[in-house]
């Protein structure tokens, strides 16, 4: 079993089959065969959309303005962020699953694609069955909708992996030359069945005791980065690495998480964002035209500037999504490689993302006198801050591995470390200081948190100078205590091509 | 001017400075620059969201099942709907202007990003202002705000332009190695700036004569189209081809729509399409706690049969929403180019397909008995006939210019031609088959209709057998007329490398 590394670890020989990306690639066995990549775009922007559409239904409940965020309401919303942070972190599952599975395939047919279309179609529909559970959790239906749904797209994934195994032009290039074929399919396929077996049990379990169940729920999110942790630990307690077959095989595959499909994934949830926030002021601001004409003898514009604080609420919810994307990209520019970790904190940042427009309809909702305004403006706070924390964590995450990860512009000592650092810390510090000015004040308007969104861009661009000047400042002052040579070392290395891109 | 055609027409020499598309390029004058392909992608999700989501207004429309359609309703109707394809039309505009944009500017910076972000936040805003008009269509406001943000957007993009050729690194690289950079910059300038002006003018018209302003939104649409109609007329009416230094710019630019980018684009489309409808399951279906204690004593499941035909409303349109995708990649994959006649005729289908998620409305809340039950399905048949008729209609341009277009494979005599005419015709029949049975039958249950979705994929699969069946027959009886070599000639062009692709 130990030969079968070498073949998997090697450098790869370029794909005969290949031809071009998203180009038809040829005849063989029967059917057209193209590069995947198109169908992973699209099932990225799916899988994003489903994952964070769910936020809709948190955010549209209905609160009277008068009222005080009593129990009745916080316990309908926590059932609705319930929903929507399950849906999230299990369509987060899913799409790992499909990640790996279609690094192994590498090419789709006809068939392929449409047992794909098939596989995401019950995805689709898993965001219904945790909305049964959350609203009926003592009866067991729910689960067991869910699970069978669970069980179904395993099945349907199963299928994928034996048709691709049957026909092996369209593997990847390495596996199809591989002697241990076999191996890598039964391995492939237990990775794959390891969700759906969870949901059997929690399926069996949903009859008769279903905390179990739900035990097993959790365990289905859980259960890779556990595994992954214990591996670390008793690698870190044996003082060795683990070299079984397996180990080699997931060698070739540990890049769990490839980078591009990390940043369509991200690209989705923040553009769905961004635009579920027109949605509601289209749906919530346009006036009545009867109100129009007996309220404002016909003018228009007066009856708008009611909606004021709702525009300048939705201006700066979108400079706040589309800046936080901006650090995304600026940091996933200078990361090379996502190890599973880095994939964990993206999706943690991505699901409180994926809470801004609970927080827009509540602050714009509460923006006219009321008495939770400023807890408004802290749920805004905080999820803004946590968003931007865990984008944080991410560069902090990417720097303990940083020659594997980070391109060397974005390492200790690289050009672009200290902006990089800055730009990720702005959001952390702007939205903890908000925080605490709403502990301190007492009182803050929801009209000058959203000007304060609205000013952040501008912070970035003085951020840049702020940074510069600092760092000619320390050049500076390096250059007059160190010798020279050191300096230039440092720029050198900074400047030679990155060798851990190939 | 006449020798500015020759080094943009040659062939590109590989730009030195991109090393590698998604990863920091290096340090000149100054910024980061970094390929703008994530960038693109991000404008693409959120230009294709924003386009499509304005469907639900429309689909959530409230109408009580008993109720007729009648008039008012339909005047309710008739305003959202024209500013769903408002939206759609003009965000398609501003969208093929921005990818034009992109394929001057190749790399960008930090504040090239921020710009754009600016960009994409005034044309995220614009449903708004559509609302805005369509709910008060007397009042000139609705249109000024339009106006006014569409002159904004052209100011936002013009600096970028300015931007741009000011740091010229960041420029394509032909135009960057030109001498006519001045030339080319006023031209770009040109273009962007023209939606911009038709803005201005209906802006100023808006205050004293409203319907020349909605002359002028017309033209911003159509322009571009009218103009290359009468280019074409006047090319085949002088019987040469125009060689103004300015089409020797066009040629470089003659790929108006890159095909990347329209795939892009189309992906968001039916992905959220195919999202906005499980969010209805999730909004409408989920019955109350309360109902479900009294009325089915707490069997949740007797509770869920209500919802039967939802379910298989949801389900079939989104095996018909799945598979228009699966036939657009199919055709996709043959195409080498998109030709400006293949972009319009794509959003026009898109268009029709962003109109599912109200025929799934419409179906399903009329799925139980009523007056309404055929016309319901006579809308979904018209909106999927019209989805992809128009689909078929892009592959019928692609054949008028074959060679550059075109595959070989899908060609005329090309080994998939006779498959992909199979895929793309079988919507169109299907769609006017159920419309015509609704005519004949005057009664037809909005659950056969659905079955007739679910069992489509299937019709494929079918189809792929049909036709090489088919193919092997015709190829039998040719081969007994013709001499042998006239085939095996036939088959090497299918087999030879395609010139077209380099």
């Amino acid at each position: 079993m130990a030969e079968a590394g070498d073949p998997v670890a090697g450098p790869a020989p370029p794909p005969p089959l290949l031809l071009g990306r998203g180009r038809p690639v040829g005849e063989l066995g029967g059917g057209t065969q193209a590069s995947s990549q198109r169908l992973l775009a699209y099932s990225d922007a799916l899988l994003s959309i489903i994952a964070t559409v769910m936020i809709l239904p948190v955010a549209h409940t209905k609160i009277h303005p008068d009222q005080e965020l009593n129990e009745s309401v916080q316990q309908l919303l926590a059932t609705r962020i319930a929903v929507y942070l399950m849906t999230f972190l299990i369509v987060t599952v899913a799409w790992a699953a499909h990640v790996r599975l279609f690094q192994v395939i590498e090419l789709i047919d006809d068939v392929l694609a449409l047992l794909n279309l098939a596989c995401m179609m019950l995805i689709t529909f898993l965001p219904y069955t945790f909305s049964l559970m959350a609203s009926f959790p003592e009866v067991p239906f729910g689960i067991f909708l869910f699970s069978s749904c669970a069980v179904v797209i395993g099945f349907v994934q199963a299928v994928i992996v034996m048709y691709a195994f049957h026909h092996p032009y369209l593997l990847n290039h390495q596996i199809q030359v591989s002697e241990n074929q076999a191996f890598y399919k039964y391995h492939i396929l237990k990775i794959i069945l390891r969700g759906p077996t969870l949901s059997f049990f929690a399926a069996i379990f949903s009859f008769f005791f279903i905390p179990m169940s739900y035990v097993f729920l959790g365990l289905i999110i859980f259960f890779p980065h556990i595994r992954h942790l214990t591996n670390w630990f008793t690698s870190r307690i044996d003082g060795r690495e683990q070299e079984l077959p397996l180990e080699s095989f997931t060698f070739y595959l540990n890049e769990p998480l490839s980078k591009e499909r990390v940043e369509a994934f991200t690209d989705g949830v923040y553009a769905i964002v961004a635009t579920l926030l027109i949605l509601d002021i289209c749906e919530d601001n346009v006036p009545d035209a009867k109100e129009v004409r007996e309220k404002y003898q016909g003018h228009l514009i007066n009856a708008l500037s009611e909606y004021g604080p709702n525009f300048l609420a939705y201006f700066g919810s979108f400079v706040t999504v589309g800046l936080l994307w901006f650090v995304h990209h600026s940091l996933f520019l200078h990361v090379t490689k996502a190890t599973r970790l880095m994939g964990l904190l993206n999706t943690l940042s991505l699901a409180f993302i994926g809470g801004l427009p609970l927080a827009y309809q509540l602050t714009s909702k509460f923006a006219k006198k009321s008495h939770n305004e400023i807890e408004t403006i802290q749920v805004s706070c905080v999820t803004i801050f946590f968003g931007s924390i865990f984008q944080f964590a991410i560069w902090t995450a990417a720097l303990f591995y940083e020659r594997e990860t980070l391109h060397p512009y974005a390492r200790y000592g690289g050009k672009e470390h200290a902006f990089m650092f800055a730009k990720l810390a702005l959001y952390p510090c702007v939205s903890l200081f908000a925080f605490f000015l709403t502990c301190i004040l007492g009182e803050l308007s929801a009209t000058i948190f959203h000007l304060m969104q609205i000013i952040v861009p501008f912070a970035f661009l003085v951020l840049r100078i702020f940074v510069r000047i600092a760092l000619m400042a320390i050049k500076h002052i390096m250059s007059l205590s160190r010798p020279r040579e050191n300096v230039s070392e440092e720029e050198e290395a900074c400047l030679s091509p990155p060798e851990t891109l190939s």
